[in-house]
């Protein structure tokens, strides 16, 4: 694996299991490690595992800016890893955390808080805003 | 939408929203409506998202095969739909479900069975198998 962080030959060797796409990605969903809700999916690359294991905060790789990030960047609200799972075929993660305040930059706990409305004419939204997105990010 | 299933016009609608990728592909992850706990990631495109609206079981589509296939059309663990969720960005699902048997074809209950064992020489295997995948899928 060539990433540019330093990991244990072990962890190395581990890793070389998973399966990378076309772009070398890989979806990592993301759940709260006590109540097992989902909070949020993205992206990652080998080199954004890599600082995820090294530094124990998850980071992704952003399509759209081309660039690796570290969750709550920019909010304060990083996410502390608790494990690293991986599923049957090996292309996809599932991280386990401690979510610090909110998971979605719209202010919501979890990225999925709109659930499809049989019969009605737009998406429920569930749950409340947690922190106003102006605010965090003063835009 | 061009589905070849049949939607109220509000429920299309509202899946209008829903952002597929260059492929014409949502991930869908589905986890247990009780325990939240997440039991697989697939790929849905719109008919397979129509028909599991229209059944209430999941139905996805596979990339490898390049068909929609019905969770469970072999093993008989099928997933009733409880609900739909997505994600700020609209290009991710959540689908909360009943799971009769175990999702994985491996015989676990959720795909995810193996973590990253830090410091170990490989994955550690969490659960136990609920099945014999040679028993249910003759093979």
């Amino acid at each position: 694996m060539s990433t540019s962080t330093q990991l244990d030959a072990l962890t190395a060797q581990q890793l070389s299991l998973l399966k990378f796409d076309a772009n070398g990605l890989i979806p990592a969903i993301v759940s709260d490690h006590v109540t097992h809700e989902v909070l949020m999916m993205a992206w990652m690359n080998k080199d954004s595992l890599a600082k995820t294991i090294e530094t124990g905060k998850t980071h992704f790789f952003s399509r759209s800016r081309n660039k690796l990030w570290l969750k709550g960047e920019s909010s304060g609200h990083v996410q502390d890893v608790k494990s690293i799972k991986t599923d049957c075929d090996a292309d996809v993660l599932l991280i386990d955390v401690e979510q610090h305040g909110a998971a979605c930059h719209e202010g919501y706990r979890s990225c999925f808080f709109r659930e499809l409305n049989a019969g009605g004419a737009d998406w429920k939204v569930l749950g409340e805003r947690l922190f106003d997105p102006k605010k965090v990010y003063g835009k």
